[in-house]
């Protein structure tokens, strides 16, 4: 059991993001801070902009930033988005299931519950407190030094 | 996120046993009950017996028995056991990881209360509750009709 690389990476991405608050984010940088793919980067871009997680801005100054405060992302909305399936067994799926304990079985609801309790967890978490946990999150991802990552260096740009 | 092929078989292969109560269940058998491999219900056998969960009888009239009460058998129990890893995340893991943030992030802390969830609610449900929960589960497996699975159609065998 293992979440995707898209997940992983998708939260990098925003965390990145959610360090650089005010200002915006360049796709090539945040690559080369966690020394992964710009296009695996690129690819999880467009998901998450359609899900209003991020914003992007067009042209040579442009750049990606979050669509809506850190705070109010959860690491839930995020695995919506990243994670393909959750089905977790055979019986979860639609179509030909050959189980012959397929309809109402006590393993199917028993998955169930236990995948809505990892949710409920999931959702208790915002990318703001991941970004909150590493108090030297700027400074790790080579942003602009060592500050609280809520008190940008410059002042954010006009909308 | 999805559990492998190997407990969604372990689960089915101890729901056989503890639905053939007193009887030895045949690898044979259980395959053709469920439409599935003997040959990997075979390789699942091995790490089951070995953490205790069936015990199987050789020879001729031999076959396979859960090894400890279906009530005492939690869901938790078996994905231990087939389960080859719960690392989530790459972050999870030992050895080289390229991510700058790895030590105490608060996606790692997150994601295991998220997988401790899970697990608690896993460790909720016996194998016992799972049968319980297909009133008709003898039926549906082509075992002795359709009667309450903690009656036996006949004697179990001496030990």
């Amino acid at each position: 059991m293992r979440l995707t690389k898209q997940t992983n990476y998708a939260v990098r991405m925003l965390m990145y993001c959610a360090a650089n608050e005010g200002q915006l984010s360049r796709i090539p940088e945040i690559a080369r801070a966690y020394g992964v793919s710009e296009l695996f980067l690129f690819k999880i871009l467009q998901p998450l902009n359609k899900a209003g997680l991020v914003e992007t801005v067009r042209g040579r100054n442009g750049g990606v930033r979050l669509g809506k405060p850190a705070t109010e992302i959860s690491l839930f909305d995020v695995v919506k988005v990243t994670e393909d399936s959750f089905a977790m067994a055979e019986c979860f799926e639609d179509g030909a299931i050959e189980c012959p304990l397929v309809d109402s079985c006590g393993l199917n609801s028993a998955l169930r519950k236990a995948l809505n309790a990892f949710f409920d967890v999931l959702t208790e978490y915002s990318i703001d407190d991941l970004v909150k946990a590493r108090p030297q999150i700027n400074f790790l991802l080579g942003l602009t030094g060592e500050h609280d990552y809520r008190k940008p260096a410059v002042p954010a740009p006009a909308a």
